[in-house]
């Protein structure tokens, strides 16, 4: 069992009506604002006047960016360091999903360097070591950006998808209210809740031994998604529902459940390229990529893992042989993905082509194999990917 | 279900070998530093002499403040305070378990005002707005205090045992390592995990409506201590165990599983009230309590409560009379206490007299009847006390 550091100082407004604090907390850090944002969502279901009036009350000077896309660009964030720098910004806030949220963290780290920062990404990147104060609003349950010190970028010039953590990254305070989510679509809704629970399996499942107490809190998280994620999508206005989706959303991967396990993460590395080629939603390639990938790895050895997710988390017998209630876990995750959540359950559906597969099998081990559950080389990948197929 | 501020900015070097850590961690403070403990125990393990050749090496100027009773006193907060005021002191250091941490969370409060620090306790309890920067080194798991912004303090002269919760009490930093807990004697680790289950219990067994990923967690830590409890008793130097009672300590009180929950504490202020008078092991109280109360509150409006209890904590069996599992619930927590972990099962055992029962039960009503799981009254208390004749 590995030693480790838990340090995850940010602070959360969750609920409704929470924003009455957002003035008292961005004047800790100045008046000057950068506030970011993606496509006109934010304004059609009433926040972006919500906030505004917020930032006007408390006096706050504010400048805008908007027009972040999902999997966001590198050159948004170039956009956003250039006003950092140009107005003096004291404090960023995002509002959005992950995608601003992932991109607003990087804007704030570039604005205290002098470098490019697509330098922050890659074999050689570049040190983190200061970032402008950011305070978040989410709007999307998925991705956990807003108590995380990560953030995914893309680069269409070079078809590179790279992540990078960073503990300057981290939010100061953000603020999760589950309403905020009520418009957020089906697909969407469903997208976001096989992010979750990728994001928690990429750790649950994993040989080395580490705390009980964790795993126990993975099947619960695992567990909430499956009761709510339906309930949220049938009824969206539901309050239950949306709210344990968006806690467990930052939960699943602000760093708790990680103790000391140090294992690379493998459906990640996996679905990076493929949106990084299509431009297709990151949940729903884990969707498809996660039970093959369970399927792929399954032998003697680890069909224990197999056995706790099934039991705890969909309530299958525990009564019967280890390999049969390890089949029975991917079927229900497989069922639960693509009939539950009715998420498109291949690639051939989404336009993924098999051309691509070696190439996006390189990238995804380009920094070596992926050390995961078990270890990937590119060939492997192929493989996965064309089960995919 | 209600709004709530998540805010627990403690960092925490879990595992072996972290105080090597431990000099950087102080010395962002300053320079003098207030060494607190209890008796010998740090000395006899070697921790004292490991802690002392870190503050050395660091360069830190030591103080020492030793003989910090269980259940502190409020004699022992002022001769903190004293030494704080008259040293010049930067941050505290308290190495122990929750008595000390506790005792010198309002050292650090104290050394902050004029008055006197018994006045932070009571109904017209003083505010706590600063306090000097306090690290901790856990040596047993229990209290949460490592974690939490709160603290207990006993005052024999006015036979008080009153708590305390204020922001600016929660540590900086917490070292937590399991292999200072094996030392811990099979008693205290036994009334160690009594006390880790109320702190979640007392918050689990509640009928307002919150998030259901907290109570999955919740169940989550219970499991976790029926299973590692037993293993620590038999293997003291079981790393595994230790480990997992450890970090579960910590997480049963630091406020992530209040959500947003605004019911008060039951078994707590019915406790506090023995060991003011008789100055018993806390745990020791709680494991007597715990099932009395369980016992007294059951009713048809609650009983979903302790099915989820029984089934998800214990795995008894859910295909059966609700009323059924629920009195198995209760059978199964108090074999779990009395019988598993081998504590005393009465008052009478423990010596607590009858006599007391009135008085004890109108100060745990100090403040009002105790609006918990079910209201409870001076009567209400004074019935459950007799249960545990």
């Amino acid at each position: 069992m590995n030693s480790f550091i838990y340090d995850i100082p940010v602070k959360v407004y969750f609920g409704e009506n929470q924003l009455s604090h957002l003035g008292e907390e961005l004047k800790k850090y100045g008046n000057r604002v950068l506030l970011t944002y993606g496509g006109g969502s934010i304004k059609r279901i009433g926040l972006y006047d919500n906030v505004i009036e917020v930032l006007h009350k408390a006096g706050m000077e504010v400048f805008e960016l908007s027009g972040i896309e999902p999997n966001p660009r590198i050159e948004s964030v170039r956009e956003g360091v250039k006003m950092c720098k140009e107005h003096n910004i004291d404090v960023l806030l995002a509002v959005g999903g992950g995608s601003t949220i992932d991109a607003t963290k990087f804007m704030a780290a570039g604005a205290c360097v002098e470098h490019d920062p697509w330098e922050f990404f890659g074999a050689n990147a570049k040190p983190i070591e200061r970032a402008l104060p950011l305070v978040t609003i989410l709007t999307l349950s998925a991705t956990g950006s807003e108590m995380d010190s990560g953030g995914v970028i893309s680069n269409l010039a070079t078809q590179d998808k790279l992540g990078r953590l960073a503990q300057p990254l981290l939010p100061k305070v953000s603020f999760l209210d589950p309403t905020l989510t009520y418009s957020v679509s089906a697909y969407q809704t469903a997208c976001g809740a096989a992010d979750i629970m990728s994001h928690i399996m990429e750790v649950y499942f994993n040989m080395n031994k580490d705390l009980y107490m964790l795993d126990c809190f993975m099947e619960g998280m695992l567990k909430t998604v499956v009761r709510y994620a339906p309930i949220a999508i049938a009824e969206p206005e539901n309050y239950e529902a949306r709210a344990n989706l968006m806690w467990t959303s930052s939960w699943a991967i602000n760093g708790f459940i990680n103790g000391g396990k140090k294992k690379a993460w493998s459906c990640h590395p996996m679905e990076h390229e493929l949106s990084a080629v299509y431009d297709i939603t990151h949940g729903l390639g884990l969707a498809i990529l996660t039970p093959r990938w369970m399927e792929y790895c399954l032998d003697e050895t680890n069909v224990e893992k197999y056995v706790s997710f099934g039991v705890n988390v969909f309530g299958i017998d525990a009564n019967q042989e280890p390999m049969t209630i390890a089949k029975q876990s991917i079927q229900r995750l497989s069922d639960f993905f693509f009939k539950t959540l009715g998420l498109q359950s291949t690639f051939t559906e989404v336009g993924i082509k098999r051309e691509d597969f070696k190439e996006m099998a390189r990238k995804a081990c380009r920094y070596g194999d992926i050390r995961g559950f078990k270890t990937l080389t590119p060939e492997d990948v192929e493989r996965i990917y064309e089960m995919c197929l």
